[in-house]
């Protein structure tokens, strides 16, 4: 296995869409804009869902499964969500196939067309509130907290793997509460966790902070994010959270008896991560000779490859490493012992370092003889020499510090890569020159984000939140603004 | 909350539909056929998913994710196949919605229209297939254990809560294999899989065996199943392994070069259950108060009831309960302590009657100044008072006791309801009396039974395997016949 890796200086893109085919992560499918997940990138993904789903589980959320089809009337219901979707999806007209009468093969059958036209689920606000409205009734059926992890799909153009697919899969919680304060918490309780989980399991730095009316989600109040800075100096919205105020509950008619007995519509979030979560994890750490992975989420953290020449050296190798390999599943650490005789041990050094596992033993008849392993880290390439009675020790430090090196390395690489400008000619100079996040003052109207976004196609990814008051002048218009927002060209 | 439940004697399929939806496992949604799964049933399903998911990795097995849409040029590919599922597809024929030009609403664009229309998988042999062609070349590359949670979707006209819905989840696994040995090998082992499973978890008896060539797996050369039989005589598929010979390797064109460096076409199997075995656990083990859960699926094994007047009661009580839930979960079983203050006990134990819950713990004045707890078990509906320093060690034995005692229950019915018959009057007379499972001759012949299918609604469930031999005469035309097979009504 050679790597030949395009570099990231050659062609950052490029360099994307070959490390995740190769590091075997996903590969596009024969069907237009889907892919296929393969079993280590899906892997990764499980390990990202276990986290998650712990996450909701202690903050009181339960897992369910709603239709995957959406009635077009269902979609309709609430104005601005429809034609936030309307574009992209994927409509279900027919319910039979069969064999055409003139023998050419294989054809839709014109008899069995739908008196309604389903949707794909984009996304699955509407099926839900027309179910919540049969689930509440009174103040006591509140609040409501439901997560589903589904597959959805947005007939999206131009795909790229992970980052854009017309499929992709997520979690996408929607709860249902008695007042617009405590909707509007739980909102901001799932941004925190969005935050902890990219940050403590990824190892990715994020920024925390709500989005302008133009990029908000289509039939929200309000809608909360989280932006990841990738090594090419774009951004990538990695989560986002909705307050929903009582749009869905007014489009569906779900009211609830409150303590009173008075009748009033129910407040609601919706929130969601995908598997664009892999995009931002491989665009973040990884480097020219492949994958690096947190070891939090690591499918395989520790390799062990046997340097030997014939059976009996392999023999007295196998002899030493199985017991390490016992004693470290032990401590809940994922060990792959390599001894394929198929494949020589630079070729396992590669393959290793391509898919981006953490810590590397090596053990040869040196070692052997000195009661040692040859340690490597993925992060740095480091290798050091260990004895074999501190090697357990050694492994359970190395893959803690992996786990903040590459977070702090991430973090120190966004720091750098956040400029504040006060003057619109910098902003595009710097934007092209420099890339990153910008903090600038904005006018806070459409119209000057729209023109900033034509002209230099940075966008507004977030009004960071809490939010830093500071008076100033929009960068563009120079009318009045209370605070600086973040802009950037965008995944 | 009454439980006003239909008998089983009464109806015993309009219990099973009221018990569904009353214990809140599922219910029907607005879009035809497909239902909502409710958190208490999903949750069921985590754990069902949990521990197969946990069999299939332990046995090698690894986990993907394949598009959802399936190409209609590539299910017609194997003509058996889309034969046996032309009739129920989903099909995707538009990727837009637009507002009509004549103001009356969302209408699709006539003008996105797919070139090729794309089918909601019903089962992902074909695409799957078409994947693997580009990840197996050698012998080196096999053999390729895979397997995908999902959903899919078959059109069916009259559906079922979880017995037969539109959409459904499932796992499927799909195999390829250097040899047709192997491959049979691997077929039988998921069998096995599929047993252990039904037998230890879920508590539910099964019967191995073959399908006949019928009632085979469209596309397969041999089917194997696994059969339970409900209360009410009826018996019900709980999972089948497929081997596929090389069928779909030879349609997707997919082979391999062997250790001679021959190229020859890949062994192919491919196996599933899904929600349909939420079906059959409240069908084998549910009585007229409710559901019956095995402790091994409850998502709730233990529920603790104060029975109290007044805050300071509660409190005294709370005081005793709190380290008991500490201890119990510290054993890994899973407590609900109930102090909820706006329900009395009375509807608190119709509620988790209702759902199943395997031991249910009350606690009163009484038990409080005797030190003791009343303990009652949700299958036999047995009481008694145990000592609080005894009550773990109780509670432990009480879980396993239910688990065994609700298989053995299930097995005696079982047991009670093998008939062996040979003849075909008294076949079609027990058949309606007695219900269950039939052992009796058959020629062998598709027109046999296919006659017996006409006239009885009977169908052969199995070849039961490992298959006993006995020479004998086929019931309806005194042809040979070398061993019984298994009849019966099925769901
Ligand atoms: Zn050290
Ligand atoms: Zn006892």
């Amino acid at each position: 296995m050679g790597k030949n890796l395009t570099t990231r200086k050659e062609d950052y893109s490029k360099w994307y869409n070959e490390l995740v085919v190769k590091a075997d992560l996903a590969e596009n499918s024969g069907v237009r804009g889907c892919m296929v997940i393969k079993p280590y990138g899906y892997a990764i993904w499980e390990k990202m869902q276990a986290a998650l789903d712990r996450m909701f589980k202690d903050t009181g959320h339960e897992n369910a499964y709603f239709p995957i089809f959406i009635p077009k009337s269902y979609l309709s219901k609430e104005a601005s969500h429809v034609e936030g979707f309307a574009k992209e999806c994927a409509v279900v007209t027919h319910y039979r196939l069969k064999n055409a009468e003139d023998g050419s093969g294989i054809i839709v059958d014109p008899e069995a067309k739908l008196e309604e036209e389903l949707i794909v689920r984009p996304t699955s606000e509407t099926i839900i509130w027309d179910t919540y409205r049969r689930w509440i009734q009174s103040y006591r059926d509140l609040p409501l907290l439901i997560n589903q992890w589904a597959n959805v799909v947005r007939w999206e153009m131009r795909t790229r793997l992970f980052l854009r697919t017309a499929e992709f899969l997520w979690q996408e919680g929607h709860t249902a509460h008695a007042t617009e304060q405590e909707a509007i918490e739980e909102a901001e309780k799932i941004l925190d966790i969005y935050t902890e989980f990219a940050e403590e399991h990824m190892a990715v730095p994020v920024i925390k902070g709500t989005k302008s009316e133009g990029e908000r989600f289509a039939g929200a109040v309000e809608t909360y994010c989280i932006e990841a800075l990738m090594q090419d100096g774009k951004a990538l919205q990695a989560g986002t959270s909705h307050f929903l105020g009582q749009n869905f509950a007014k489009a569906f008619d779900v009211k609830f008896a409150n303590k009173e007995g008075q009748q009033d519509y129910v407040w609601a979030t919706s929130w969601g991560v995908s598997t664009r979560l892999m995009g931002a994890l491989v665009m973040t750490h990884s480097d020219d000779n492949g994958l690096v992975l947190p070891p939090k989420l690591a499918p395989i953290q520790v390799v062990i490859v046997p340097i030997y020449k014939g059976l009996d050296q392999l023999e007295a190798i196998s002899a030493k490493v199985k017991p390490l390999v016992k004693d470290l599943r032990a401590k809940g650490i994922s060990v792959k012992y390599d001894d394929r005789d198929t494949h020589k041990p630079g070729f396992k050094f590669n393959e290793y370092e391509l898919k981006g596992v953490p810590v590397r033993l090596a053990i040869g008849q040196r070692d052997l003889q000195n009661d040692t392993f040859e340690v490597a880290r993925r992060d740095t390439l480091e290798k050091e020499t260990v004895k074999a009675s501190e090697v357990i020790d050694h492994i359970e430090e190395l893959l803690q510090k992996i786990q903040e090196n590459i977070f702090n390395r991430a973090l120190a690489y966004r720091e750098d890569h956040i400029t504040r400008v006060d003057s619109y000619e910098e902003f595009k100079s710097l934007l092209e020159s420099k890339g990153g996040f910008f903090l600038a003052h904005w006018d806070g109207t459409p119209e000057t984000e729209e023109r900033i976004k034509e002209e230099t196609k940075a966008t507004i990814r977030c009004i960071p939140f809490p939010a830093e008051e500071e008076d100033g002048k929009c960068m563009v218009t120079g009318k009045p603004s209370a605070r600086r927002v973040l802009f950037a060209k965008a995944y």
